[in-house]
């Protein structure tokens, strides 16, 4: 029976769906968070519900959030996501997908909800191995964003808990983590993670997620259950 | 001309709006952020609104956040606003009117929309000399923000900006505050401080935030334009 509370940041992506996988293999009960944040690619919520209902969570609470009315990004703005990248580009350049800030926000969210439930725990699935592009995926800022909890919480600050940010994909290659979710009975066809899907919900292919995707199943020998436009 | 900008968070309180009336001062182009996060309060989104005119602010941006559906606090939920108490349960307690993680929330839309911006000062209004019952308005937590949002946007870690988030009423007492608006031009009639204001958006004059409101201009002996119900 699980006898500790966790926070899981939830984009219904592989990366979110195998982090979740891995808190219910530590037995905690599975709170699951997803934003809406006007994000081109509304499957990636669907995927987001089935995830959570796979893994049987507490709650699953979605949470609109209007980065729309701030802007700055291919993921909620009119500029074209990029197609066609290959992997050197992926990896060193700040992509124009970045949302400002998107990371910073979603833990502020998760804190906040996890002072509620008084869990300790929030789970994000971040990468900084295939994935270095976003400044909030890198280790120094988790730890700073974990010294902050501690700081921000009347539990925290009473003494009652002490605030664990917990990103067990951090140095994972997409591969490993894919093998991972795998071995812990992950049904990766309920993921989504392309940017710019079809109108009938299919994968592009060819955005950043897509590629990375698709490297990440060949590379770990798995087949890919995703239906891809190209 | 003013040469800099600056994001200011305005509840359209005292203290915010005092803390607007300096950045002017100092000659920020003003960028208004309110958040409207289902506060019993709601006159305080028309206080926000005629305080961003007033200082000529060169946008005025409403966020709606959805903190009623994490829960947890008298502003959001139905549990009694409290009532006459005194000073010292008001400074003392860590008061049912907390948010959860509310100051971190707002920080992090802040300093996206600063991304977007190209702004590099963040100005908040807390205080920890009257209202110290708040985890997230004592100097150690903003010193902690300030660091992490140093790790967590493209232009600071690309050496481009320093990200600083700036408190100028950390130390003073409501009293210095208000002198200090008064002497800035700052005119109080438009601000809105009550948690639980009557139907016309007459102030309580009895939750903690109306009785640190009137101390402060009684202790300021400055005339209170404020009309309460009690």
């Amino acid at each position: 029976m699980p006898d500790k509370k966790a926070v899981i940041l939830s984009s219904g992506g592989i990366d979110s769906t195998t982090t979740m996988a891995m808190a219910k293999a530590e037995n905690y009960a599975i709170y699951s968070l997803t934003f809406n944040y006007g994000q081109r690619h509304t499957p990636e919520l669907e995927a987001a519900k089935k995830v959570a209902h796979y893994f049987a969570a507490k709650k699953h609470l979605v949470i609109s959030i209007d980065l729309r009315s701030i802007g700055g990004s291919a993921l909620t703005d009119d500029i074209d996501v990029p197609k066609g990248r290959d992997d050197h580009a992926i990896r060193y350049g700040i992509p124009v997908t970045y949302v400002p800030a998107r990371n910073t926000i979603f833990l502020s969210y998760a804190l906040a909800w996890a002072e509620v439930l008084q869990a300790s725990d929030i789970f994000i699935g971040v990468n900084s191995i295939d994935y270095s592009g976003y400044p909030d995926c890198r280790p120094e800022f988790i730890a700073a964003y974990e010294r902050l909890a501690n700081l921000a919480t009347k539990a925290a600050v009473e003494g009652k808990v002490i605030m664990k940010i917990k990103t067990p994909l951090i140095s994972m290659t997409k591969a490993d983590i894919i093998k991972k979710g795998i071995e812990l009975g992950v049904d990766y066809s309920l993921t989504h993670s392309c940017y710019d899907p079809s109108l009938e919900g299919k994968a592009c292919g060819l955005c950043d997620s897509c590629i990375l995707r698709k490297k990440g199943f060949r590379e770990a020998a798995i087949p890919d259950p995703t239906h891809y436009v190209t």
